[in-house]
């Protein structure tokens, strides 16, 4: 087995703490995961983003879809798997490509088989069914691994949902099944041998729990990724529950919520958690795919969201927003910065006072906003640390408040 | 007084050790200053900085054309001035801006009052005098300044050069008037009145001598910033004797040997550089403005060249050039690798397995080039961090060889 969860008692709101073990160590959640697309987080490195939040990131999450294209997941099992390949021995997600074939490439043709695409970077044909998907995520060797799930377009008929609902479970089914057959084809033994280099030895004083650890462990016996699955079922409750019940009946090691934060009210995508969290196992992982702004973070692990991940802060980062809690007067939990507007020029305070990130206990945001107005690459590693603080800050603060609760 | 300066006895080659005290520190040179033109050192952290070779980089330079444009002189002022504005703490020198009036901006038109010209970034028109460079220079509030120069094309003729070199050497005595009756005017101050703020603190563990230090030390007991005239006459020994004579009689804190490594063969460099050399005071520093590759460097600091600055380290790693130490069979004492090169794709060494930094204790060369060729912003970042060290690590390994000879 790839995984054991312990869950915490839940409080009144559903929210818990729990800690997840992995075969690159534990994790312990609510956890939010930054995005790691091209196998790096953009613009911050790895050093650094071990040292954001109380623990730093504790478990990252890569686009298979990228890394497929570029640099080939076939290169990248040849260096012994992402963790190695990127030098990051923490916990490692990858999704399904699923999300970026259907939002990122060209002239897709989706059949019960798989969808063929052409690669949004030259235009080569390609085709992704859900065991090429797995076979890649194998290749990569991540912690968690995702189903292959078709994304419907928003909105969507009741009719075209379900329809799209029964190939999302027709292939999380294949996923599973060649996820069986296949995943101890990780090539994270590949990567231990070549631990002669010199490069990846960093590890040995991390306090989280490495390979070699994994291996004494009887949780993990025989290392290898655990898989979830992935409930569909659009902006309809009926469709919702069909999809965690056929899930459920499959038997994942963990379930994701996706198909949300995809344009809806957010009324909405609150309901369609709360209603699938409900359907969901207790003792398993519970994860939102693609949300969300640091308020529904909080709200969402409050009532029971156990992981989530968003290209929110490093994106929002790069074009200059940047997130700190309110101050007295203002209106909302979080306020949302635009770092090149002309107020804060001569502004030497930090972006948020009440921050203990490093880029708040050094910089001004009178020099944010000139390495932004500068185009000085420096502002988008400083603006992505900082937003990063924020989630994860945001989170530890959770967690601590939920475990008072249990 | 800004400046003290302890030289060691020199070795054979001419090459000393010494100790650089300024009013933000001590310098051990013979040193290399990385070039953070827009305030900043393009791509790396300010705390990075602070850990590379040895004892990280003691001083580092800013551009007073770029910073003069963008954000402007006075509000760095205002700001407490470059230290405080970019959270830096230690050591810094300016240019006095002609180089990059002569490089970098429009239409300009020389008349013996200084240099009108056109900025680079909107086209709006400006006029640079020796008491503008300084006045600009010392609202920065570096600890070394620079006397204006007029830069001259390459090659010049004999005439153009001494013609030049008499603009050059009347403007530098108009500079130290200027510096002489306005060097008190550094924003220093300012900055310390402004550190309740809880930004810059960070330097009272620092172990170079903070302001509040060189307050109490005799050497500076009116903190000042010091400055450096500059010796030019091209590539002309005749001329840069003259130059050199004038600027001696003019008595400076420092020399800097300019208008070289602009086209003419290497060996040239190296003879203007020796005979420069010789003319100068032994118990001041000499700095050769703007060399260059890692040999030069290691070559120049030999014979008894001071202070170096070259964007080259920086520059080159932002489009992929890394410097490492050449292996049994390799030629030459650096080797240039170009990451992008498809040889690298599944390199599993670091690049230089002799390298003590944190690129190269972490990351192979095979996500080196994926970083690279997939334009992530990390590239630039860890390229940076690790030319940075081979220029650091190389001057650490010089002043331990002199020092052995001393």
């Amino acid at each position: 087995m790839g995984l054991t969860f312990e869950a915490g008692a839940p409080s009144a709101s559903g929210g818990r703490v729990g800690v997840l073990h992995l075969p690159h160590g534990a994790v312990e959640t609510p956890v939010f995961m930054p995005v790691g697309t091209a196998a790096t987080v953009k613009a911050v490195p790895q050093d650094t983003l071990e040292h954001i939040g109380r623990a730093g990131a504790q478990i990252i999450l890569a686009n298979t879809y990228h890394l497929y294209l570029r640099p080939g997941h076939e290169l990248i099992r040849r260096m012994g798997g992402l963790h190695r390949f990127m030098g990051w021995d923490r916990p490692m997600l990858t999704d399904s490509g699923g999300f970026q074939v259907f939002s990122l490439a060209k002239l897709r043709n989706v059949t019960p088989d798989g969808v063929e695409f052409r690669s949004h970077l030259d235009g080569s044909k390609h085709f992704f069914s859900p065991e090429h998907s797995i076979a890649v995520q194998i290749a990569l060797g991540a912690d968690i691994l995702m189903t292959f799930d078709e994304c419907v377009e928003t909105p969507a008929t009741w009719e075209r949902t379900r329809d799209s609902m029964g190939l999302t479970h027709a292939w999380a089914a294949r996923s599973k099944a060649y996820w069986l057959a296949h995943r101890h084809e990780v090539p994270w033994e590949q990567g231990s041998e070549k631990q002669g280099s010199g490069i990846g030895e960093q590890g040995s004083e991390d306090p989280h729990t490495p390979i070699a650890m994994a291996l004494s462990d009887p949780c993990s016996l025989i290392p290898a990724p655990c898989l979830f699955g992935i409930v569909q079922g659009g902006m309809y409750p009926d469709l919702r529950r069909e999809s965690a019940e056929r899930l459920v009946e499959m038997d994942f090691d963990g379930y994701a919520i996706g198909g949300l934060a995809v344009g809806e009210p957010r009324e909405v995508t609150r309901e369609m958690i709360g209603l699938t969290l409900e359907l969901l196992p207790k003792d398993k992982p519970r994860y939102v795919m693609g949300v969300g702004y640091p308020d529904e973070i909080e709200e969402y692990a409050r009532i029971g969201v156990d992981m989530m991940d968003c290209v929110l802060p490093t994106r929002a980062a790069r074009h200059g927003l940047l997130f700190r809690a309110a101050e007295p007067g203002e209106d909302g939990p979080a306020v949302r910065m635009n770092i090149k507007r002309l107020e804060y020029a001569e502004d030497q305070r930090p972006i948020d006072p009440s921050c203990g990130c490093m880029v708040c206990q050094r910089y001004t945001r009178a020099y944010l906003r000139h390495l932004f107005v500068a185009r000085e690459p420096l502002a988008a590693t400083l603006n992505s640390i900082h937003n990063l603080e924020y989630y994860l800050a945001t989170l530890d603060r959770v967690r601590g408040s939920l475990a008072e609760c249990s």
